[in-house]
This record gives C-alpha cells, sequence and structure tokens, in this order.
C-alpha cells in the first residue's frame, strides 16, 4: 500500500480527573482531524460533557466530533457463557460501526481519535475492536495508542496506598469473577461437613479465585457490590466512585464494618446521578506471616 | 497542630516516556521548593538524568534537589521469608533517611517532593515509608499522591494489546512469585506418575499461582528471566524494556519462538546500560473456549 492512510489514535485520557491527561495525550489530541464517541444514556451525556471540556481546554485548532449511538448490548444472559457471547456480539456490532465511520468520516492522510477512559489496555474494548475492523479488509489504517491513568492508579493515589504487598502480587478482576468466586465458596462450605466452618485454613481466600490468598484484589465493573459477600474475613477495602471528579467518593476500613454504608452511599449515588462507576481494593488483614 | 505545616508530594511520572507526565505532575512539580532523590550507581545516573530533564522542561521557578544515597540492600537470601525481612530492613533504613530529609531540609509550611518511576502506587516503597515515618512520630507533615502512567499501562500500549481477555482478570506479579511458582509446577511434575505428562489439564496453567490459567500475567521485576522456564505451554509473551525512553525495545511472539531472543537482546542490553529494566504480558493461546 503506497500514498497516505488513515491513522487512528486511542488515547487514554485518565479516570476522570482532567488534569490526569498525559502531556503525549494532549498533543495526540492536537493531530486528530475528528473524534469519534460512542455511547448512550446519562452516562454518555455525562461523560462526553467531561471529554467536549477537555478538547475545548486542549485543542486549538478546529476539529470535528462525530457521536455515534453505541450498539445496544444483551444483559439478559446472567451465566459466564452467556455473557462472553454477548460482549462478543457487542464488539462485532461496534465494529461495524468503527468500520463505517472511519470509511466515511476520514479520507486517507486524516486522522481519527478514539478517546478512552481510564487506559484502553484495561477493560476498554476498542483495541479489540480496530483489530476485529483491521482483519475484515475493509477499510485499512495505521494505529498507535497513547496510555491513560487508570481507575486503579487514581483509587489508590486517593487512598494514598500501594497496591500490592511487599513481593507479592496484584489482582485486577472484574466484579462479575469475585461474585462467582463468592458463590463457589458459598456452595463448598455448603457441601461440607455441614459445620459452618471457614472453607479454607486461611479465610481471607477464595480458592480457585486467586483472590484473598496471595494478591491483593482490585474489582472492577462491579454492578453487583460482590464485597458484600465477603463479609467475615477480616478483610480492608479501599472503595472510590467518579475518581478524580467533583463527585468524586472515598470510603475505606475494615470491610465489615463499611460494607454497608458502601452499599448506602453507592445507591444514592447512582440515584442522583443515573449511572455510577466505582472500583475497590480489598486487602488481607495487615501483614500476615510471610509463607 | 496549627501553623502552617510541612507537605510531601508523591508524583509518579511515567515510565520513562517525558510526555507521559500528566498535568497534575505538572502542576504538582511546581508546587515543590525541593525534590528528593534517592538513588544509586548507573540506573541512578541515567534515571536521575532523565528526572533533570523533567524539571528543566516543566518548572520554571527555582528549586532545589537533594540527592541522598539509598540504603543498601541485603540480596543474599534468596528465599521468600529472607526477602520479605530484607525488604522491610532496607524500608526501614530508607525510612531513616526520608525522616532526615524532610525534617532537615523543609521547613513547615514548605513542600517536598519524590519523582517516582511509574506510579506510586505499583512496587514502589514510598508510600510505605512516609507512613513509617509518620508512625515514628518525629516529624510532621500532609502528603499527596499523583498517579502516573505505569509500564504495565506502557508495555500494553506500545505492543498495542489489551492487558486483559473478555471478562477476564489479570494479575500483576513479582517475578521473583512466577519464579516461584514455576519451580513448584516442575517439582510436583517430578512427583507424579514420572510420565512427565503434563501437570494440569490445561497445560498453560501454574497451579496455585493463578498464573495462565485465566488471569493474563504482567511479570515486572524479573531478574532472573522466569518465562524461560514457562515454554511449552503454548503461551505468547509481549516483552519490552526501557519502555517510552529512545532505548526501548520490544519482542512479541509464542513464547516458544522467541524466549531465546529476548534472553540474547536483554543481556546484550543489560551489558550496555549497566542496567535493565523491563516488564512483559504473558497470556494463553487464543480464545479456549469459555470454561
Amino acid at each position: 500500500m503506497t500514498g497516505p492512510r488513515r491513522r487512528i489514535l486511542v488515547i487514554g485520557i485518565g479516570a476522570g480527573d482532567p488534569d490526569h491527561l498525559t502531556l503525549a495525550a494532549v498533543k495526540a489530541m492536537r493531530r486528530a482531524d475528528v473524534f469519534f464517541v460512542l455511547g448512550k444514556g446519562a452516562e454518555k451525556e455525562s461523560l462526553t460533557g467531561l471529554r467536549r471540556d477537555m478538547l475545548d481546554a486542549h485543542v486549538p485548532g478546529p476539529f470535528r466530533v462525530v457521536e455515534a449511538e453505541d450498539p445496544w448490548r444483551d444483559r439478559t444472559r446472567g451465566d459466564r457463557a452467556g455473557y462472553t457471547h454477548a460482549v462478543h456480539d457487542w464488539r462485532r456490532r461496534r465494529a461495524d460501526v468503527c468500520e463505517r465511520l472511519i470509511t466515511e468520516e476520514l479520507v486517507p492522510g486524516q486522522c481519527g481519535a478514539f478517546l478512552v477512559w481510564g487506559d484502553p489496555s484495561l477493560y476498554d474494548s476498542t483495541l479489540a475492536i480496530l483489530d476485529d475492523v483491521l482483519a475484515r479488509g475493509g477499510v485499512d489504517f495505521d494505529h498507535e495508542v497513547i496510555p491513560g491513568i487508570t481507575s486503579v492508579s487514581a483509587l489508590a493515589a486517593r487512598h494514598r496506598v500501594p497496591l500490592n504487598r511487599v513481593g507479592r502480587p496484584v489482582l485486577v478482576t472484574p466484579g462479575r469473577r469475585l461474585a462467582e468466586a463468592v458463590a463457589g465458596a458459598g456452595a463448598r462450605a455448603d457441601a461440607d461437613t455441614g459445620t459452618g466452618a471457614a472453607v479454607e485454613p486461611d479465610a481471607a481466600r477464595l480458592p480457585g479465585s486467586g483472590i484473598g490468598a496471595d494478591a491483593d484484589t482490585v474489582v472492577m465493573l462491579d454492578s453487583h457490590e460482590s464485597f458484600r459477600g465477603l463479609t467475615g474475613r477480616g478483610l480492608w477495602i479501599y472503595w472510590g466512585a467518579y475518581l478524580g471528579t467533583p463527585d468524586e467518593i472515598l470510603v475505606s476500613g475494615p470491610l465489615d464494618e463499611v460494607a454497608g454504608r458502601i452499599g448506602r452511599v453507592r445507591a444514592e449515588a447512582r440515584a442522583r446521578h443515573g449511572w455510577i462507576m466505582d472500583t475497590y481494593l480489598l486487602r488481607p488483614p495487615p501483614e500476615p506471616a510471610a509463607g
């Protein structure tokens, strides 16, 4: 292929604080001719507003914003296979939308940008969708990724805590997986001797999940408040919502003491905003003997 | 406590690319009266130079840089308890140094800053050391954390890959833990039937480690090239060194095919620079059936 090509920039813009933009992200934004925005509903309006503010603050030249409706995602099937299928199906339809945007809104030599909350590498589908579009072969482009501050880093910074303990791993998990691990532990306890004894010698541990055993655990996308199933294990929680924005809420403490409060605060904030984006760190009690 | 207090800023400055500084990091740097730098040897000189360049580029006003020798860390004990003990002992002696810096180099009302590579929340001891200093009660201060781009995000961005697969967790682990898991799997295989058969139905998996099972795995601080013990499992590796700097090296591909090359490239680069900072993502083969 010779001559100018289309170029796509996938720009991480941080978790919500406009000052979490990197200098590289600002420079990348200034290179773009067109910004693509996919979204829907109250979350879209609120987050799109933040993105518009960033563009107005940092991009002096002319640019276009093209908004497209985010395809509807099937949330009716709750099991893991159903979830994975629904996400793949949703990705396929988003790829249709993105292919159309890149083909119709950019001429070769022009540059389009996706502004991604947090970091494009963590629980965001933009990169996978672009790979899908490239694999189809219908339109050709170069692409580049500009990393962003994750909500994980933003959470730890606001609580002023490290994510890991000395020499130990950190597990970043979707809330769905935590919920499954909690349900599994419950089922194993029931199937046990019926004494209701701890499932494991280490009560903080959720077998098979990596959770609580050794790694500290960061939970993202937990719409089911799975942390409520983890009381009675001596865990600490560091929770945050709308991180980096004026609406930010932080709660931390022993999970057994603060789980109820987080649930109430979360429900109230969600009702007020129409959506919520929160994340949390779970950590076993301080300094168990080195194993 | 009334009147002005000392203030400490712990500023994440990204993995090596000066443009990975956030706008918040630049603003924080401009608030500091003094910058504290701990380090030693070739790594210190090279990294300190990068930090000096950042200060010269972004801090127009007057500032002081105070360098202190990083206390020597005992690296003779290789077992886990010895490692943890050595790190805690090292932290205690670093706390001595930091307490002295904060007490002697700042008067109340002044602001000191630590510039931390990557993000202060991930495998960096500055926050733990400041907690130690506060707990001793010898000097009082406020502190604030400014999150940074991690080498994990930088790695994924340069390879243009997501860290997680759909709906799955990501494990971030020190190389030491990976090495232990590899050794453990070898021991179990030896103790098995002696047939040399795969240890697990899922050959990519390292039992008890969370590695390869379900989570994709990011390995940091791996001075022992533990990935070499993981061939024969069909894993893919995305490896990077000196990420974001002019010396950046990237290698990716099936681990069985590229492990030797990474070893050679790594040894050569390390000899040339006198130090190496690298990280990698390990991922099971594409799309196993949803479990």
